[in-house]
């Protein structure tokens, strides 16, 4: 039976094996939520990118580029991190250009290795397990965690994938039984008990809980994202 | 209000700090839940040490020396690892010298910083949480994890303090959140949902089943484990 593993933050990411595995990469606030929703949303593709300056060169390329300082739209940047923006298909077709260090980082890491890479977020979960028990492929969750430490938002995302590919995968892997657990115990109120989250409470802050509640909403969309030639695209 | 926090792999301990706090070492797989037996069972000092060398010599020197090697006594050492072997006070008065891996590198690495250095263990843990509430200073609790990774049963013990504490301490950390929800959705049957864990599988193969129980049993001894001048004692 092939099996689903999860390495709860890049801090630890050199313990695992990625050859040939499918290799999901999860950064629910927001890197992976927003991808998710702007490739829903029609966009061509995206580029993901290391840091604000590159990404601003590619602005004279035809890229539109998103990237976030401190919670709000980089200076100079068409869009920032916010999944909403994309809603209505807004940059349908648009190739885009996107800050994200841990997502970048999780790519660069795994690429050569992996079979494929695909995007993780709540918004299409039911879309990713699908692909993933039809794969056939051992599977390796990636959490971005936070500045290396476990976070929540991403240890149960990577629980409720676990538990969607059940009994398609097993679960030899502490990590996979614990956040399985753990979602399952907490899937009723996830909304309540991702309240009590560090980075939750630091975006709230930023008055953009209109942004949690879609990162937590699921099954809003039936494609995947997935890596080819660099570009993250929708499948 | 205090905190406590759950650092969940030696991998991650880099990213937390330890100056002024209570830090707890956590290896239920055996040897913090075996230094909690020998203490309470009257054995006068546990020195911890590296390796199995180094611990070898300890014997002309007066001390009791206990290590394993593939979960049996090691070739030339009285005891081993198991928990039960300092039952009914057979090594009372005695000073051990004990090989542990994960906890003589935690001692190493935080004794400087640290307020108090403690063992966590099932077998005591009302004790621990009762002396730790009448410190009223942050806590850390330092998993061993396996090899690098996250292991069920330290993380669950993690889970079962930060429950303890509530509500004495403030949980701001995800991995305490986390942990206690964890432990606390599967209290009422932790024998089973740990018998899911991979090291409680590797340790059952060893016929070993007694001392996963006795190491899951809570609040079997009134004492704690504190370090003192580099020897774990009782108080």
């Amino acid at each position: 039976m092939k099996k689903v593993e999860i390495c709860l933050s890049p801090e630890l990411i050199h313990l695992y094996d990625f050859k040939g595995k499918n290799v999901v990469i999860v950064d629910i606030f927001r890197a992976t939520s927003t991808m998710m929703a702007a490739l829903a949303n029609g966009v061509a593709s995206i580029t993901p990118v290391m840091d604000l300056e590159s990404c601003r060169t590619m602005e004279k390329e035809g890229y539109v580029i998103a990237g976030e300082r401190d919670g709000k739209t980089a200076e100079g940047f068409t869009l920032g991190n916010s999944p909403l923006a994309y809603l209505g298909k807004k940059f349908a077709d648009e190739k885009i250009a996107m800050t994200t260090t841990n997502g970048t980082v999780a790519i660069e890491k795994t690429r050569e290795l992996a079979k494929n890479i695909i995007l993780g977020a709540f918004v299409n979960i039911k879309a990713t397990a699908e692909f993933l028990i039809s794969q056939e492929t051992d599977i390796l969750i990636l959490c971005a965690g936070w500045k290396g430490k476990f976070n929540l938002e991403d240890s149960l995302f990577a629980g409720a994938l676990v538990s969607s590919l059940h009994p398609h995968f097993g679960t030899d892997c502490d990590t996979s039984i614990a956040m399985r657990s753990l979602y399952e115990s907490n899937e009723h109120r996830l909304q309540v008990f991702m309240g009590q989250a560090s980075h939750a409470k630091r975006l709230q802050n930023h008055n953009i809980e209109s942004d949690i509640v879609f990162c937590l909403s699921q099954n809003i969309y039936d494609v995947i994202g997935i890596l080819e030639d660099g570009k993250l695209v929708s499948r």
